[in-house]
């Protein structure tokens, strides 16, 4: 796969080029501050090494893209990165994803920052995987939340895409959710929708939280376009999704609040369309993975 | 507490306050893009807002300034925080960790950014003050590493220090730290810690992973002033330690290698100076906190 | 009004104030380059200046809020700036819009750029209150388009709703609108929307343009949110949203093309709910406005 | 003709490449923000296209070195770009003006930001020829003023000297000229001149606005290199200009003031060596330009 | 004085304090990097500490704007800067040129940086005022030249004119000067000066590196506004000084070329107008300036 | 020599190249601004040059790299430039360090700025291998300190390097060097030594400036690895390193303090291990070195 394969991958929204090569830039920066002294003092100049990622635990592949895009900063575009495995491909330990080769200086000053990207995004694949893989079945879809790790979200959303997960709005600016501290603020779900619908480009749609049949019925008559179902039981949710499907069949229910592996099921058996998961990319565990560097 | 106090703790090696204003500011601008739509159409700007950020877990507090920080770049300086209580305290679910008081839109647009920074650093926190707890009494200290999220290392090497922890270098720059891959690469541990004394600038110490009592003994011979044993048993570990204490008293001893809760403590009885805990940055859950919000 | 009111004005989607802060500083930067070297040979230090915006011509006015931040880069927050109209309001020729005092030099330094910004700005709104005039009464709305100046875009979608319009999407990542050059791209108009609702976001909406009745029907069929009719004729709009009230009555209908002031009107009686118009940004003339400055 | 080229025009005063780069970089982030969505989802990753940027209306060109740097910028460099006409040559209708090749998705992303440059800029060049022609035969010389659109000064300026015209200053910083305000604040059109002198680097020249006979006389006495005739009749200047040419052959005449295409001539053939136009640069309309795309 | 008159000194082209501050914040990070470690562990936080900049040995001050920003930077605008003398004051061994007071840290954080602006720039002061002695009485000007530190021209262009200098043109864009490469390239004097003034914009001057008399004599036809008589033996001067006030008495001659304290006053009493003189910044002693501490 | 291996030169602590492009960048847009007025008005755009950095004295090479990279940013990339010497080499004059050829344009609009960082880091390079050889024999090594040119630090702290020297810490960051107003601050020498080991990193070492052999006896006392003696004659040296070569053999001595090069061998003699001279940096003269350039 070519590097510009990896910075465009079709499976994925992916990351604009510019952007990822920026947060590699500053990644970088952050780790080497003014010079990898420990290579400098040891390693001569001249000397190159060959790299493998390898998995050391099963995994749910995300940001080989990233951590091409660091080797590509840390060694003027002079380093070698090859992936062997595709985002969102699912390995098993032992499982080599990558191989890198360049300057011994340039892959070590590379190697940290890019095990940590690899590592995180990978992470929140995975279990963004297990989300998915626990309502197969449903027709309920996973979706993350704007409880990303500040500077990285456009890549962990599209980790939870290569989990399989789809995305919810990447900001403040793409999408309308309209929550319970802005009903406070607006005087109830009839007119915050209300304005919504009118002061809103004509592009974006409009959810709005939801806390009792009352409130639903209020925020499907003012003509939201997405509901969410917050910190309900199952069997609410089940009844919220019957008198949505019988009042507005073209509304969406999403459902979100604490959800876990082990109450998910549930939810998406009661009808949700979306279940967002704030754990995808707040919560989760860095994935092992380890780059066996030997010098060429 | 005041502003400044906040952002210059005496607690921790604190973030220089104008690395911090700019964190907020990008991470602001990845989160409100164009403008908070939702707000915008729904909150009149005029209204303004009280919040609380309140536990919904025992946790240890981290972050606080850095949510100052956001609320500060939000409001373009008008909200006014106040810190409840300190960085590094052990606070019980249901305690209030600070109050904010402003524009009703500025609350709400930093609301997200400031949680996802306060539960992540009070996550690492949390993590560490456990990790530390596992070995009170043994005389061995917990200390991170380098495996940071891109962008947080200073907040998060804060985050560790208020749980009790202690920071291993910053980066690349401030301390030499030889690992496997330059041996390899330097022609073996007693040629590689000569060069790196003799390259190395007179303040930075001079460290060196080693693998068997054979190596520990070259390193010695060399004069490093810190010895990483690297994936080591307990019983290892204290036959180096000796070694080390009988054949160079002043070298400091660092254990590191998959460390997890359940084998920290032989690790510590072991006789270990510093035992590394990558877990502490690359794999924290965030804390559960949340951000309560009255109109006023 | 005070300064913050102005950067926060509720009557349009505003711009956040630290882009605008952000945009006086490069405007000055590249106006003021190494110094305003008039100024300092002919200014003395200590002088001070008081200064009106006034009217030249009757106008729409916007962008005072771009000039209070100009004014307060170039003098590091010194000069006071205060509106005396609203943005959006229409006023006469010989209008005095905003007075400002502060040093001399700092208010000279700043005067072409603040100028240049209301000035455009006002032009755009202007030009945008003769659109929407002409269609009052039809229930069509006049909206903008990606037509905008490089650097301005969302300083221009604030002048085009001061002037009564709406707002299209603000970039390509807020909003799904296939055009023709996708269309051949991507199989035909069934598709292409088929991707599109499976593919996005679930808060964007999907948009497709279509060039007859068969592309139409095609779009409605596959689910489209918003059809773009291009480039015809008042009747064959009028045929399109006969057809679109009938089968899909949720459906907007958007109508663009070389609309202009003598035919924008037709176009909005053929039952349009949306006008988009490029030249609202990108041919409206600077309206004319003057600083009458005096030392004071 | 090369990209090298493109960006190293020889009839122009060029803008410095990496600006060029830069300019693009920050109105391709504007309008593609976190990535463009309707591409991403509706056209295949592999799908090229070849697209024709075609006049619709005959123009003078200007801005195809910024295309160029917007497609280089969009596709990472993948993208080719070529020139079919040359910075400043006057076309008609249909015709071809430059051909580009890349990546669909590239190709998209980019279109809209390059038309936008093209359009304005050769508005802009179009613009300045119209009165460049108004004053052919007569001596003066049309010129720029600093009316320009914040961040796009140089690429405005290059193409007022695409379309014939000649450029005043850049900046604050690149020319002395004391205004009306200077005059107040000065003491007088003698004491800014002896000021400017004396005060200013010796590659600079000083030019001084004037606004009657007596006036003129102080700025030649002073040694005024400029004086700028503001809203003059053309009698009031041919007066001026003949007791400049009596008492100051070396002096140079500026005329400025509402200049229009009617107003212009008389102006000239007053005798004005310069006469600067606000409106080549605030009020030029877009020249019509298309993108053809077509995949390959 | 206050803050705003040292960032806004009369006596000198000033710096723009935006430009000022960048500096220091860049500068303040090159030096704190990750924060200041030493103060962190030895210093309380709430200790406050007063300091005074003390000359060493007599100089020529310049640069107290300088450290005013450094000092308002490095403390997030909490310090208090005094100058007690004028920037181009002439002060004695032991006189106290500045006063400040703040948070200790943040004083010792700054100190550094703040005294290697004011050594530096007081050192260039110094210098030039040495020069500008040595031709006292003459009518020659002691100018600088491009040979300044990357990243200070600004500030040691300043220093200069504290000195008692005057400037040469900032940088490529604000003056035309034709040196012996570009004749080269050029075609010889006639044709380059010929060039310069048909392209150059009607404010800048043309200046032309000339080695004899006779391109002197090409030189003073073609209309150039100066003459730089580079590397010329005081009697070449005065043969040339003779023939330009003969043939082009509006014609300013400047020397250049290994100038230095025991040359520089027989070329200046060869009737040069300015003498440029390189040393003046790249090899400039800084000037012996302490900053005394006190706790307080 | 290749690009790469100039910027990665295996005999001094290289620049990051990212840095080095970044500093090429900054300089030259401060030096070009908004255009080479001069070349672009008398060179033709196809001319192209070759250029030589020929050495006016003898010198020691440092910089090239730094030219390197700010051709290669004015060019583009289009400019070849080879090294002919190596970093660090003494050279007489007339010696040829360097080649570049290129465009005419681009080599003019970077010389001067490549020559100003060549002469002056040669120039501190130089004066370094004069207090080198001062020393020789005597076991003592030069160091710099942190009074380097704000924005050069580390191409400054390259060039000592170059010329034999060592390096101090390169900011506040990376080593802790308590010195008299911390510890006035601090509580004395044995408090903030203390305090020191406790709070810092274990990568760093502690280094504590004392005054008197009292507190010398403190430091060692409290475990400080280094001493610096400042402002001691001689005699009092070695009175100092007597002492600690008994008490404390292991600790380093450093001495500092108005060190010229009459005095620097005496100081040496007496047993410094390391002696940190600020004129090194602060006050080198700038070495002679000129580029030739002709058309080719």
């Amino acid at each position: 796969m070519e590097a510009m394969d990896l910075l465009k991958n079709e499976k994925v929204l992916p990351v604009p080029p510019a952007a990822l090569l920026a947060l590699a830039r500053a990644a970088l920066a952050e780790d080497v501050g003014r010079g990898d002294v420990t290579s400098l003092v040891t390693v001569p100049p001249e000397a190159r090494a060959r790299a493998r990622f390898v998995a050391r635990e099963g995994l749910v592949v995300s940001g080989l893209g990233a951590a091409l895009a660091v080797f590509h900063e840390a060694s003027a575009g002079e380093a070698r990165f090859s992936a062997l495995v595709e985002e969102g491909e699912r390995v098993e330990a032992g499982a080599t994803l990558a191989a890198v080769e360049g300057g011994a200086r340039d892959v070590l000053a590379a190697e940290r920052v890019a095990l940590n990207l690899v590592m995180r995004l990978s992470g929140v694949a995975t279990l963004t995987s297990r989300y998915v893989e626990a309502v197969r079945g449903t027709g309920a879809r996973i979706t993350d939340t704007r409880k990303t790790t500040p500077g990285l979200r456009l890549l962990e959303k599209t980790a939870v895409r290569a989990g399989g997960g789809t995305n919810h709005r990447s900001g403040l600016d793409d999408g309308i959710l309209i929550k319970d501290n802005h009903l406070a603020l607006a005087g109830g779900v009839a007119e915050a929708v209300r304005r919504a619908r009118e002061g809103a480009p004509h592009l974006l749609k409009v959810e709005v939280e939801v806390e009792s049949l009352g409130e639903l019925g209020e925020a499907l008559g003012a003509g939201a376009d997405v509901v969410l179902l917050d910190n309900m039981t199952p069997d609410e949710v089940r009844t919220c999704v019957e008198f949505v499907r019988k009042e507005s069949p073209g509304t969406v229910v999403e459902v979100s609040g604490g959800v876990n592996l082990s109450t998910v099921r549930a939810l998406a058996e009661a009808g949700a369309d979306l279940i967002s998961v704030g754990a995808l990319t707040h919560s989760a565990h860095s994935a092992d993975v380890s780059l066996e560097v030997e010098s060429c």
